[in-house]
């Protein structure tokens, strides 16, 4: 049975806080029924979120009653369910409906949704839920796979997205590439993958190391990255990643006019040469790897704008810059077949 | 009632694996009632751990009959329970004895050891269980609240026990300070603490900050640092741990000798002075927090190889640098003091 979903944003359908409902649009527009969210009855997911053109945004699970799959499209610092939601998921699974989440409260922990999924025979799946229970080992990694791992100044960049696209990209190139989900969204797109923001500390790495050792057989992977190295909240999510991705060569990502960090406003983010540095000292312990090319997200600034940051930050690094959305991938796809086909990263293996 | 304890090093009892019991015996002598290894009955602690004197190690709970509670006295990679210790275990539970545990494998999560539990009226203790679910907000950070994070070039080289002993030492000067425990055995030594390596990624850093917010009363928090910026396993705990701590200062601690990363050896460990840079760097992104001293542990070498090593170091880094158990911690504490009253480290916070 397909999925034919309802993404639930209530009160919550802008692009930043239903990030996720946003890439399902995107990437998994042929699932998706509606949008759920009362207070924006009637206006599509193109005009609030600029993605997915006329995709209905509706007031009740009874305007979407072909949907059989209700997913929680939002992800909040904490991964709480708002209280207020509580009500639809129990009238969707009453409905027979199944029940998708990524947050960090667990459907299947609540007793109340899990003896209603009980009684009305219905799947309630939390992408998040893990056992990983092994550390890195750092062994049996093959030298001539080339790991890429998207990085950047802070959370909700646009790291998954220049990961898929990314990889998609150059598959089109007639690359043997796979995007790397980490994170709950990515796995809700790609079917596969591992929530390593929700794994025990000590086998974050080993977490990640497992997911390398079991796609290695692509030429190229694409490594979906987690927060910032500068993140106070999450930044041992990016450095065990960082740890058990091992990538010979990084992207690096960044939202112009972002200056406070996520959750942590009042403090700023550091310049992003820095940014650059940090995470190339903590990559190049064991291994070289160097950043060599910039995703930009435009989005809150003009085409004009845009384009003259993209000229300024591309003579600041000397790499090249483009916006996923706004130039395509095509600049960043070149810069990653030339540096795979110097061969220099080969030799560098630990 | 008090514990009685009976350690289990079945197999184990080396300084290195049974760091637990080795802590657990300097630091808790009083409650210790003697070690449990059949293969090493009729030794002493002294002989194989050079702690403890005479306290002996017993071939079998009968011989051990006034204990009250077994203590797992082992730290391995990964935090397994061995197979082969589950028959004590169970022993243990059905003469009438709490079972204490910390590690990754829980006891509390074992069916069998939870149904001989109930059977026989005893408590089951996992010091790793914990349900930390909080992120860090960086708010509230008391200024004057020097906090000291011990930090090192891998694990198990010494960081609780410097952290301790520096600890007491401050005291003993008329300081008012506090050990703040952040492992296992550091936890069961103190009897409160967060074992952060089994947080779940997106919450270390919220957990180390909420122990600080709690104990920030006292003038000095000397925090236990984990694991190391550069060991590819472990790496996310360390990051965490040093955003959460947010120190002012940091002691940089070593084993003279040590060659190879534990549990991935045939990674070598960085020089130290660029484990004293990654710190430095990865500690100060938002407030300054220099390495002031170096904690050698030289258990390895002759004591004329670490006054030799000693003199070296400290001209190396222009910083004093003591073995705990061979000089004691007053230059490091000296140091500690210089530092705290130069008031330079006031200004820079946040």
């Amino acid at each position: 049975m397909s999925r034919r979903l309802v993404i639930l944003t209530e009160g919550h359908t802008n692009p930043h806080t239903a990030k996720t409902a946003c890439s399902l649009v995107r990437y998994r527009r042929h699932e998706v029924v509606a949008l759920l969210d009362s207070t924006q009855r009637g206006l599509t997911t193109g005009e609030l979120l600029g993605v997915g053109g006329d995709l209905p945004i509706v007031g009740s699970l009874a305007e979407a009653s072909d949907a059989n799959t209700l997913l929680l499209g939002i992800a909040p610092p904490g991964g709480k369910i708002p209280a207020s939601w509580r009500a639809v998921i129990l009238e969707a699974i009453s409905r027979g409906m199944n029940v998708v989440g990524g947050l960090h409260d667990f459907l299947t922990d609540d007793v109340e949704f899990a003896a209603a999924a009980e009684k009305h025979n219905v799947t309630l799946t939390d992408v998040r839920k893990n056992d990983e229970r092994d550390i890195a080992r750092c062994v049996g990694i093959r030298d001539d796979c080339l790991r890429l791992l998207t990085v950047g100044h802070d959370c909700s960049i646009g790291k998954m997205v220049t990961s898929i696209e990314i990889s998609n990209a150059l598959n089109e190139r007639g690359e043997d590439s796979k995007f790397i989900a980490t994170g709950q969204t990515g796995i809700m797109i790609d079917g596969e993958g591992c929530p390593i923001d929700r794994v025990v500390a000590d086998f974050v790495s080993g977490a990640v190391e497992k997911m390398i050792l079991a796609h290695q057989h692509y030429d190229i992977l694409v490594i979906e990255g987690q927060g910032s190295l500068v993140h106070p909240s999450y930044s041992a999510v990016t450095l065990g990643l960082l740890h058990g991705a091992s990538p010979q060569a990084m992207i690096l990502c960044y939202e112009v006019g972002r200056e406070g960090i996520t959750g942590v406003e009042h403090l700023g983010i550091p310049p992003l040469a820095k940014i650059r540095e940090l995470n190339e000292v903590m990559a190049s312990v064991f291994r070289p790897s160097p950043v060599i090319g910039i995703s930009m997200n435009s989005s809150r600034v003009s085409a004009e704008e845009a384009e003259a940051e993209r000229e300024r930050v591309s003579a600041e690094f000397g790499l090249p810059v483009c916006d996923i959305f706004r130039h395509g991938a095509s600049d960043l796809v070149d810069a990653i077949l030339a540096f795979k086909a110097s061969d220099a990263w080969k030799a560098e293996a630990v």
